[in-house]
């Protein structure tokens, strides 16, 4: 039961990576809304693999086949039900992987966990490819939360150690957002990209990978959204970001650096702007105060580990033979996937933010 | 409806700092179970401010009624509701804040939120006051995961830029995890406490304040818990510790700086022990995998920010008469609440993890 | 994790018939309502057993505590928590139910699901008792309701064959609704008490008890409140009064009567009233169609099963010696609690309609 | 949000009659249970229109296609997909209901739910067709439940005022267990169908519609599993039941007519059987006490109201033009769903009794 997220507005996500297809139902979506089908398949595409250098050479068309919810370009008001169709699958690629667990990968873990009975064909439902699913439920989202004044937008903030600017959490300008919007390396100073590619092929031509930290903004929404304790902005984001595969971090405004500051220093304080509206001058609280919008900017940011498939050999056991054995898997290998977690982790903040404000 | 957690195990907390009395019910504990209450109000104390000079002066007896869902020494089955009534609150010392809301503090976003209607005196419901209810019920399932064999214990990771020895993630002793739990100032390298509070003194001394990091580990758990994606350990996890009030990052295993890591240093390689139990030599995941145990401890790192209190003179709105103020906190100065976050955080961990192996 | 229910207004019930306490946490009150709670004692006088012949001699204050949630006589918009003292408790009078289960009682089935460790003593948490809490929780729920143009009232249906005159489905009067909610016999026809009274009174006489039938309506909610399916009015209101211990039907409009319709009979055909709003001229359908309001009443009976506890002897079995055995109920002996169900059943179904609103 | 169902075992139900397809999202299954599509789709036929002169003529394929979940014959613990596709859809005949709601339909309620914007072609989500989702996921569960030794069955209880021999609920024998899951017009008493046949005959031949009850039992089920209060046997199986379209009252054990008894005529006494098993002689209780399984078969009734479409004129609005207007249904025409309810309420029930025993 761990595919469903949401309180008032549910996702649930079926499928594995070599099965027939895969898919999301989305649940509680305000009725009448207009959804722009072809923008969702952008931001699809953003994620999907292929058309970049960076990416697994894996194409395909992540076209979502909308089998219910929607009447024209409408949303009826009931479930929206999207089916992404697995094709290009070559299973033979993973022949081993069921003796041989991947390191850092969940094959250990899901093996024990369902008792071998798992697909573990491409990972199952633990493959990256399940985070299709995601983007278009956010991709549904936004549309809905752009009308309301709602905007989100990710950057890569890093790649191993070469960093991006990051943003500046008190204002995230219209224009910024739309312009990482629509972009597959989306950055706040496209002049890092080189650099960052650069990183990327090192890796890749070691036969390695790595990894890197997506920033994330909500702009607009008003003082007041969400609850305390546990039903809080933070929880709830990071309830639904822990649920890309590889994020092992979450943090809010100035986060784990903030915790060696000083008050003095953390503190933001508060003032009355041009029109009388409330902020702070700084936003190291990351837009939320005690789990409550302050009416800031959300500023989080989330650590992607580097991707665990590479070339290089790597030790690990072989469960059939109870014996140590040597890995390495050839010919799939994404050596960074942190430009394909942007769209991924926009999405799962903008399924969080509709719980948030439904 | 942000102060219930958990699927399986269900907390309800309630309380305002200068109410009546702040408490818990939890819904969902096994029956039969002894719980040893004077254990219980051990890790009570370990929060308690008072008897520690990084501590509020606020001293509490904090000493929680059990009302319900217990016989004697041992659960019924039934929901447990613990009281602790308020005591030694002294609402004056908050006079102006109704008005000019605290740097930092949810005073705002509440404001907002509850449309002026909340309790402001001390926090209201957003005091860390309020932590005192996590704290217990913790305690009592930390008692009953022990019989398991599951473990829980954390230790100040950092206070400003002065660190603690981390962890060893692929093994945390058992005397170690036992002492520890028996500490107000919880260190792995007990030598490093008096710098740690030489930083918090000089915070002190200039009426600032201090945050830091918690470092915590569950050890015990076998491999094969939790779920994919919204279920995973992390998600669980995270959402449970984002409910202590100041936590405003969590990571898993390397966390952050793992993201900046290549795929090959980063992978925890799988070998057979001496028992002929899969383990991994390292643990980079931080002991779960696809949201899934792995059989290894489970580490993970909360991000504490400084208290947002300081006597340190700040600026802030005046709301009621719409003008820009500045703001003094006077005599309640907690300097540093990274100690007492540890058995918070702790608490925090053992509700989720009971959420996820019933 | 029984005790709590709720999607958007959750509430978390705790005590056992003979513990310290029972009580109420109230998560997801709209902050700033005016509670009156005299009239939510009034309410709770209502359900108190004593003051009335029909009722069990145990004579309690029922006075609720609130120890948070509240400033003065308002809702701060954090959990609302209330607590009752149990006093009045005589033990011994149940001194043999540990071993020897009572008949359409759930002590057997609660000796098994708790393995023997749950508090017997008067019923523990399965006792009638904790509908106290029920009916605190629908008190303040109601009063924020009617603020809102919906009122809730119930009336005796039924004890034994005597029956009271059904609700008009279609028109349920200020008036009536205003009478209803103050009495503790509460009926539409006044005229019929005495042929109920002598019912109870027989079965009293004899050391027996007797059944009935609450009727209950909700008038003033639109149309257009609702789900499809498992979210609807129908789910939500029977999963909150199955919650009343010893109700064991629950039926909406013509409900089982109508069920042996023809269609042609059953149809509630629309019409435009005077003010030109869409209304049925009979309401067969209870108010939901659907699962959503109709805007016409929504009505329905619960069946509320005679009480188990008789002073006639019963066959049952001794689970310590594993024989057959006997048992007589003396001292504590309520022959009929339909009169005190309808308090309860019409904050059940407050506590429903608040999470369909809200 | 209201088409996702359970807590351990969640359904999600997404379709519109006339849309792409219908279909169900299953998380929480286990893993690594054999699943024998065959019978699934055998139940499926029971449910499918077609086939059987009571039912609506429309012929539907109803071939779920599994998107996910399943390797071979074997469940994955991934959550498990199927989808129905639409065929056989005439929407012309609903042509005027979009401005003229259906007496005792949906139609009107979620008009004004959805603003205008829901699909009302043939009841849209709302249609009898998306039971076919629940009998899917009810067929896969009993599967699992039956290897556990819980047995699932139903018969007509009654159609009009023709009853069927009821359910001894003391003893449910396997063989009419077997039997009735075999069959598409299921009763205890087969002598009976002719005459039931006959009520829903005459109906049909005025163009009416009539309704039923249908009685179900879980047997098999030991003592034990459920929860007090809200979380009970009776609140979860009555809140899936009543996402059955149709149905407008639950009742267990002796329920409405145990209401009309003595206590010393409903309470059901305790005895040791042979094998030295706690019985009760009688089940008035229905299987479960204080929400919790005695170890006796569950047992209850829903009502079935009769099918609203009928080709009888009614008179209803015209939403449009704000008049009154009249409306005969015509050619598409189920004069009774009493005997395809039968499999849906099985698998409600299926589906309840998962969530209550993972």
């Amino acid at each position: 039961m761990g595919s469903v997220f949401g309180s008032k507005l549910k996702i649930s996500i079926f499928g594995e990576s070599h099965g027939a297809a895969i898919g999301v139902v989305i649940d509680g979506l305000p009725a009448g809304e207009t959804i722009d089908l072809d923008e969702v398949n952008r931001q699809m595409q953003r994620r999907a693999p292929g058309g970049d250098k960076t990416a697994t050479p894996r194409k395909e068309a992540d076209a979502p086949e909308i089998l219910s919810g929607m009447l024209g370009d409408k949303t009826t008001g009931a479930p929206l039900c999207a089916v992404i169709r697995n094709t290009n699958t070559r299973s033979a690629d993973y022949g081993n992987i069921m003796s041989a667990p991947r390191p850092a990968h969940s094959d250990y873990a899901a093996h024990v966990r369902y008792g071998g009975a798992n697909d573990v064909r491409g990972g199952g439902h633990f493959s990256g490819r399940l985070t299709a699913n995601i983007v278009f439920a956010g991709a549904v989202c936004r549309q809905i939360l752009k009308r309301k004044g709602v905007d989100i937008a990710a950057h890569i903030y890093s790649i191993g150690n070469v960093l991006d600017t990051p943003f500046d959490p008190t204002f995230i300008p219209t224009e910024l957002i739309e312009r990482l919007n629509g972009e597959k390396f989306a950055l706040v100073d496209p002049s890092i990209e080189e650099k960052m590619r650069e990183a990327v092929g090192e890796a890749h031509a070691k036969g390695d990978s790595i990894g890197g930290v997506v920033e994330c903004a909500v702009a607009g929404l008003p003082a007041g959204i969400g609850e305390p304790m546990f039903g809080g902005v933070e929880n709830v984001i990071a309830a639904a970001v822990f649920g890309v595969p590889a994020v092992k971090g979450v943090e809010f405004g100035s986060g784990f650096a903030g915790s060696a500051l000083l008050g003095s220093q953390n503190n933001d304080e508060f003032y009355f702007d041009e029109n009388g509206a409330v902020r702070t001058r700084t936003n190291n609280h990351g837009g939320a105060l005690g789990g409550i919008t302050s009416g800031m900017p959300i500023v989080f940011r989330a650590a992607v580990k580097p991707t665990p498939s590479i070339s290089i050999e790597q030790k690990t056991v072989d469960l059939q033979n109870g014996c140590d054995t040597t890995l390495s898997i050839k010919g799939r290998h994404d050596p960074c996937i942190v430009p394909r977690a942007v769209p991924v982790i926009e999405s799962a903040a903008a399924v969080a933010v509709m719980n948030l404000i439904l």
